[in-house]
């Protein structure tokens, strides 16, 4: 298989696993409801988030980056709401 | 930085991500409550992380292998936990 290829596959990945993670994400940004939320949890979530992408930059892999630039950012706004609202 | 320091922020965020991905799933498949689980979207999530695995393993990255692995695997159970009890 060719590295085009093994990207495509990637970018599958990354396109599922981001899509599946907005609709929560955005209902929790909209509706402010964060108090069924971990904040633990999120905290580690999101600090997960931020190594793969600092690994895939590292990589210079681009499925990795797009997928966690995308989902890190959802992920603070997220984090800060509940850091706010509790 | 060298592979290994590469490697090991990879194992971070694996460890990281799949630390706060095992928690509602784990209580998923203990409970057995499945009605809050959309079909669709963990559906989306498990084709996703599928993907991820199957580009771990053609790029023979490792930390990408394992936290793909571990999440693939107890995303299968909840889904199919999800299509027997609904």
């Amino acid at each position: 298989m060719t590295m085009n290829g093994t990207t495509l596959i990637g970018l599958i990945a990354a396109l599922c696993t981001t899509a599946s993670f907005l609709p929560p994400v955005i209902n929790t940004l909209t509706s402010k409801k964060t108090k069924d939320i971990s904040l633990l949890m999120y905290a580690i979530l999101t600090t997960g988030i931020f190594f793969w992408l600092v690994y895939g930059i590292l990589l210079k892999d681009f499925p990795l980056i797009l997928a966690n630039v995308i989902s890190f950012s959802l992920s603070v706004c997220v984090l800060v709401m509940k850091l706010r609202h509790g």
